[in-house]
Order: C-alpha cells, then structure tokens, then sequence
C-alpha cells in the first residue's frame, strides 16, 4: 500500500473534533448539550447579502479574475478607507476564506524550515497551515494573568533567527479575545522593521471590539508599508462563514504579484459568495450596532458567572468572541470529555474547546479552556452553571 | 524590505495571462478577437442548479462539514454508482474546486522533493500546484504524432526513483484531449502496483467523450483500491466553474483521512455552491446529451477546418473540448502575440493558448498552440480562417 507523506501524518487533527462523537453520544442518551466549542455565530446573516444571490440574472455561472472582481476590491478599498485604512483595490486580493489567504501568505514568504513567530495562545489551525507549507512555529507564551496582554518585546527578539521570516499576530485574538493597543502595535512595528521580517495581522474579528476601546490595524502604521499583511474575512464580521470569501491586504508589491500566482494556480474565488460578500458592504451599521451589544452583554454575563465559581481564572476579553478560563482541573481534555460522557445537570452538559490544542508548546494551558460565547444569555448562563456544578464533583 | 520565498518565486504566471493586455488593447484599437484560449465554457448552467440559490431558505450562511454534508456525499456516490464507479460517501471529500483536491491530493502523499510523473502536455497548473507543495513534476512527453496517447509504459518505469511517489494523468486530457483506453488504465495500474505508487486520475473533464467510446475511470480498475485517487470537479460538467466545487475520491482510508485533516484546517468548502451543486445532480439527461453534441459538432467543425490549413498538424481529440494544434511557427508564444498585435483579418483576430506552458520539459512544444472549442460553431470558423489568413503573411 502506498504511504502518505510525512507532513500529512503531522497535521493536527481538530482539537475540539476528537470530543464530537462523544457529543453525538450524550445528545443519544437525550441529554441536552450547549455547545460552548464553536467558531459559527448564530447570529443572522444580513438580509442584503442572503437576498441577493436570490435575484441573481446568472446564466452561467462562471469563474470570476482570480483576485476577485475590480468592482469589488474597490468597494472592499472603501469599506478600509471608512476604517482609517488607506489602500487601493491593487492592494487586495479575494481568497477562498482567511483560511485561503493564510495559505497564500505562508506559501508566498516562506520556504521550508522557514520559522513563523506567533504568540500563543493561537488559532489552532495555524498548526495546520504551517505543516501544510513545511514551516515552523516558533510560539512565545502570553499569559492569563495579563490577560494575554503581548509578551514582552524581548522575548520575540530572542527568537528571531535567520530562518525568522515573520511575525503573526491576531488581533483581536482568538481564543484569547484579546484586542493589542496601538502601543504594543508600535512595538512589533519596530521590531520587524528592525529584523526586515513580515508582520502578518490576522484582523478577521475586527469589527468585534468593544467597551469603546478602537481597533488600531498594523496597515495604520506607516512604517509598516513594505511589511504588513493583512489576513480578513467576512465569515464573522457578517455572520457568513459558509461564503468563505475573505482577502488578503498589502502594500508590498512584490508579495501582493506572489499571492496572486498562488491565486492564479486555483483559477478563482466562489462567484456566488462574492455576490453576497459584495451585497454585505452594504449592511447598514445598525446591524452592526445591534451584534456588538449583543456580543457585550454575552461577554458580561458569561465573565459574571465565571467568575462566581471557585477556582476559576478567566481573562476579560476586549473583543472576538471568545474567552480563556482556567480550571481547577489538571486536564482539562480530561474533563471536556468527561463532561460530555459521565455529567450532566438536569440533564443538561456542555461541550468546550480544551486549550491545549491552541499553544504549540507542550504541557502548557492544561488546565485551560476556550469559551465561545456565540449562545444566547440565557443558555449562557445555563452551561456555566453547569461547569459549575460538574466542578463540584469532578476529580481528576 | 522582507523578501518573498523563493517557492514565490519559482511559482508560475499563467501561460494565457501573458497575452491578456495585448488581447485588451485589440479590443481598445476596436478589434473583435475571438477566444479560442479559454477553459470557461459558454454553455449554460442547468437552469437546477441556477435556481436552487435562488430559492435557498437560509438564515445563518454557515460552515457545512469540512467533508461536505453527509446528504450531498451520497448523492455524489449515487452519482459514481451510475458510471460504474463503486464507492460510498466515506470515500469521498467536498473540495473547492477540483483545485484544491488537487493541493491536498500533493500535500497528503508528497513530502518536499518528492517526485510525480505526469505525461506532458498537462495542464499547467499542476506545475503550481507542485511548487506550491515542494515536489518536482517528472515528464513523459506524449507526441502529437500518436494523437497523444499514453507512451510507452516503459518511459514511465525508466524514470521511477525512490523519490516517485505518484503518476497523475488527466483523463480525458486538458489540453490533448485524449482518451485513454481501457488497456492505457491496466497498463499504469500494473506499473503503480508493482512499484507501490498511487495513480492519481483528473477525471473533470469524464462526460466529454464523444464518438460512442466510454470513460474508464481508475477506480474501475479493482487492482487500484488502494492507489487510486480521482480527481473530480462540478466545474466543467456542469459548465459552472464559478462554484469553486470538486471532489477528492478514494478507497484508501488512511489517504482520506490524511486529506480530510488537509479539509478541517480550511474548515469548509463554499456553502451556496453546494447547494448549486447538490442540485445540478438532478440536471436531465438530456442537458447532457445536447451539451455532448454541441461538442462533437464543435471538434468536428474545428479540426475540419484545421486540416485545411498547409502545415497545420492536429490531434483529434476523444474527449473534453480542447485540441493541439502543431503550426508551421517556430515559436507560437510569438505568434499568439503577433496575432493579438499587430494582425487582423476584416479588423478581427483570436487568442489562442502557446502549448509550451503545458510542457514541464524545454523547448518542447514550441510550435504548438491549444484550441478550446468553447465557442459557437460559426465563431470556431472565422476563428481559424483568421488563423489560416495569418499563417499566410507571419514570418517568423
Ligand atoms: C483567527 C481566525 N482566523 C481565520 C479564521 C478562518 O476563517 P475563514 O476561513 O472562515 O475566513 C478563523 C475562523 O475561525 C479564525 O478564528
Ligand atoms: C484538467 C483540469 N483539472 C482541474 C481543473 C481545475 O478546475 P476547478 O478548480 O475549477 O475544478 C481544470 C480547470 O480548467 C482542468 O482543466
């Protein structure tokens, strides 16, 4: 039998897929399960964007340019303009997703054994994008007790080396909902500056900043023009992951013309997504408004209960959707499972994300989970209080 | 200023892309110029398909599985079942485009500098897709002379290292548009068995055979069970490119869970194309059957009035909707530009594709150019007596 290669054994497997049949099995056992696990808002898409592909006139439906269509870049050029964000339709290319433009990014500056600096807690699929493009993560730890604030700037500069090709922050963050200020920004400006490396900014949660604090993008930062890529989505920002529309932002020529041949290779983005991404430019900000207080008051509600339970850390996110609590538990993989397997409450349980699966170091975050706060109030407050109750009986 | 990879940089511009600005300023200078250059087919979308969007019901436009919905899954294998191509929705991923199984077909069973050998002409971006994954394209050249056909098998056993890990053939061949026999399958079979290699088959282009000849597909090939991945795509079957939706097909597990880990960290292919998609399944035959004559009709016409032309070679082509043509130019780069430049014919002139982009090899093809019938019966005509009036005046 033919063997599969040696990158395909080392990508990750989902950390929160290997707890889905156990969630299968307790919703068979008729328990109910509030899924705290997940990245998929349930927040409506706006209206304009699912109509339009309603009314489409499309006779065949055909490949689009493979950066997308100039009407829209130019539009997507607005919607950055809007945001203090000064670049042309020629700096943006539309991929299949942020996901396919962190492949383009990884693929277009790096080679393999080439290292990539991210500060962990991260994306647990930037593992995967890393194994996909042969490159290494190189991780320094944030912390919760600073609220996952960035590391020390020293700590970067200590692991550069010649095979440093770039930095990658996502800001906000996930699963830290953590939101970098115009300082810390400043500072890995200097940095990669300094060590002429990329500074790549995954921004997809942009738009999900809150307590009035603004969003300070690396493209703000002047000095960053030859430097900043911009990794964004509309997946969250409109509620509409399954469109897989996001893009790639740069001012650097040379890496936007090397994106593009990576663009030209898969031929073009979704066309029918595109129809309805370009319609969501037009959300009017009500919608927007309305989603950010929402997320708000979930974020509150679900800090205030967490809060409650002995032994329970929890860093106070300033954006995203997500948060990090620690546990009195030793393994919080363990517990995941066991939550889902031997508790319920009322026969009711709850599914997380264990933490481990986001740090690339070992045996760090053990005792951590992720918390997407993407349910109601209501079943918020329910499967903390469910956590809550398990912690009273759970021994590890 | 942070410098791109050198992958980046080896990563191929389009063979066609060269010519688009020299096609635009024949437009500007107000000449028609017929497109013979193109891989979009002006057919219809089944009107099924087109309106399934339009009646979506949708809410939330989220993430489907990462494999594809389990739903859609069975009605692709309904669909194989039908071809005599017995596998079930487990053998099966949802991909964006016949593209991206593609990338993950190369990243699952290819480490860097790895080999694959592919006979050549091929479509060009499989050479993309192999710089993108750090694995070298090894080519057998098929010759105009034997329409062609598979060469002997014996070229292919001279250039298997311990590096080889995959032959990949297009079937029907874009750009050739050959056909190969059911003997041609048994022959690599043979050859993948004895050497432990997969056989990787791009079958998009599998309802295009025309003349009565029937499709053997390499999962038909039992021997094959565990070296066999197909290849597969809405895009052209259904003349709806702008989906962005294939498929991965294989019966060896560990491949597609290899693959699937490859599909989880891109979390989900686009959500409105597979509901297009699910819904072309249902396209009538008769869509098919008019399509397949459109074609033959089309070829018929096209190579008629090739072979009219002095020193024009051509293969005739069994299958998808493309030819090469072989013209008395030494270098038909040149002469597709000249043609867009500084020629007309009743203020008319056509792009064509140069057939060295398709060769991996030097210097290979040179005089070449590729044809896709793509176009109505009466533009095919005046398109190649434009040819034929250039041919009389290019001096080379
Ligand atoms: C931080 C971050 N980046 C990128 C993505 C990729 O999203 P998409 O490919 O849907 O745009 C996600 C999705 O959850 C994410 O959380
Ligand atoms: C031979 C072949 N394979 C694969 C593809 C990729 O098509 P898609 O990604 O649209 O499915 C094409 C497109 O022209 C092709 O000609």
């Amino acid at each position: 039998m033919p063997k599969i290669s040696e990158k395909g054994t080392k990508m990750p497997s989902s950390p929160i897929r290997k707890l889905v049949p156990y969630a299968t099995q307790a919703e068979k056992e008729g328990k109910t399960v509030y899924y705290l696990n997940i990245g998929q808002p349930d927040i409506k898409t706006p209206q304009v964007a699912l109509d339009a592909v309603k009314v489409h006139s499309l006779d065949i439906l055909a490949y689009t340019r493979s950066e997308g269509s100039e009407d829209y870049r130019k539009k997507i050029a607005a919607y950055y303009a809007k945001n203090d964000i000064n670049v042309t339709h020629d700096d943006i290319i539309v991929t299949t997703g942020g996901s396919e433009a962190l492949l383009f990014a990884f693929g277009s500056i790096m080679d393999k054994d080439d290292e990539i600096i991210i500060p962990e807690p991260f994306y647990a699929n930037y593992n995967g994008f890393s194994i996909a493009s042969g490159v290494n993560v190189v991780p320094v730890i944030s912390k919760i007790e600073d609220n996952f604030a960035l590391p020390p700037i020293e700590e970067f500069e200590k692991l550069i080396t010649s095979k440093t090709k770039a930095i990658l922050i996502c800001n906000p963050g996930n699963p830290t909902g953590y939101l970098y200020s115009k300082e810390e920004i400043r500072q890995l400006a200097d940095l990669v500056v300094k060590h002429d490396l990329f500074l790549i900014a995954d921004e997809v949660y942009r738009e999900f900043v809150y307590d009035g604090i603004s969003h300070y993008s690396i493209l703000q930062e002047e000095k960053l023009k030859e430097h900043a890529i911009i990794i964004d989505s509309v997946s969250k920002r409109y509620s509409m992951c399954g469109a897989r529309i996001g893009y790639l932002v740069s001012k650097n020529k040379e890496f936007i013309q090397t994106a593009l041949k990576y663009a030209q290779a898969r031929l073009s983005p979704p066309t029918l997504a595109q129809i309805a991404s370009e319609a969501a430019l037009n959300t009017p900000d009500s919608y927007f408004k309305e989603v950010i207080e929402e997320y708000v008051d979930r974020r509150d509600t679900l800090i205030t209960e967490l809060e409650k339970i002995e032994g329970v850390k929890v860093a106070k996110p300033n954006g995203a959707f997500y948060c990090i609590a620690e546990l009195p538990v030793k393994n919080s993989d363990k517990f995941a499972q066991w939550l889902l397997e031997s508790f319920n409450f009322e026969n009711e349980t709850v599914m997380v994300a264990p933490a481990a699966g986001f740090y690339s170091s070992p045996d760090v975050g053990l005792n951590q989970i992720r918390i997407a706060y993407v349910l109601k109030e209501e079943s918020l407050k329910k499967a903390v209080n469910i956590i809550a109750e398990a912690l009273k009986v759970y021994k590890d």
